[in-house]
């Protein structure tokens, strides 16, 4: 690192300090973006300082949005009437890409999670209750994770749903597609299994 | 990628740009920067801006450098009639990091590449030797790549020095130190046998 100039020496330091970039790997970089034009840089660096400046969470759901109110919330084209309860915005991009819903999202910002002191306060539960207060939304999707503390935020909040109108539904459990059902974890069969539907 | 705000993707966007990142570590990398603390995003977007501002190349040796002259080039305590000559700034840092050269150094900023169209005048073989007639050097150490550019760059340079009565020198080529002989190439050991010394 002492052989650097300052200027590399810090760049490296900032660059080594992401997540899964060691110092060889920054190093790297760094060189890369010497080398580069810089308008290049520039680019860089400005998309990281706007990042933090323009992303604010959407009013509605609580999704990433460089506006007040996100683009599916804005989205007329979207039933909002459907709304998915998921932990984080990365979950709802993963539902997006996957095409298969055209409604509206919640966000929770994370799971219930008693041993580690995060109670219902700590998640956007009560939003959730206001958003189905003002009374347009026919059916709540919980889709949190499969995780311990994702079934449990799923259980919690289809407890709370239960005093309103909404129909409460819950994401399926089972083997995934194109999962060969020697490598499947007993609890994943056992899912599957209980889930099972007719076919004709 | 569209399942993100402008400001998102945009990052996402510039981030995979860099060498050996794909979108996914990008998304990640990116997510990451939006849950870090601003003033750690903003560290990061200085330092590359920094890196194309403050560095250039040293007026002596061409190493990079935040000011005129280099760190290198500015130490009393290096011998400067010690003159090593590598192909890139990289090749200085392996050799100030191996602890074994307190000379000073001469970038020549790449090889002699005939199928490339690089020649004398596109490496900076001039500049080394009006260091030459600058007249107080007494060795140069020929130190580019044991590469078949790097080879026939350094037997040019060793060509153009003849005239001076500066040493020339060419670093060894030979087995590396940890290397099994069984899966050293033969080109190695050819040369490791030529370069074979007495041991008393």
């Amino acid at each position: 690192m002492n052989y650097y100039p300052p200027s590399i020496r810090n760049a490296i330091k900032q660059i080594s300090r992401l997540p899964g970039i060691g110092e060889k790997t920054a190093e790297r970089l760094a060189m890369h973006i010497l080398r580069a034009p810089r308008v290049e840089a520039e680019h860089l660096a400005h998309s990281i300082l706007d990042l933090k400046q323009n992303i604010r969470l959407c009013r509605h759901c609580f999704n990433l949005s460089d506006g007040d109110i996100c683009r599916i919330c804005r989205d007329p084209g979207r039933n909002a009437r459907l709304l998915c309860v998921v932990e984080q915005p990365a979950d709802m991009v993963s539902l997006e890409k996957s095409g298969a819903f055209s409604g509206r999202y919640h966000i929770l910002g994370g799971t219930l999670s008693p041993m580690n002191g995060i109670g219902p306060g700590d998640i956007r539960v009560g939003e959730l209750l206001s958003r189905l207060d003002r009374g347009d939304i026919e059916e709540v999707i919980l889709a949190t994770s499969t995780t311990v503390e994702g079934e449990s935020t799923a259980a919690y909040l289809a407890d709370r749903l239960a005093k309103y109108t909404v129909k409460t539904t819950r994401i399926a459990s089972g083997v995934p597609i194109g999962g060969d059902l020697k490598y499947v974890d007993q609890v994943t069969l056992r899912k599957a299994l209980e889930g099972r539907h007719s076919v004709k």
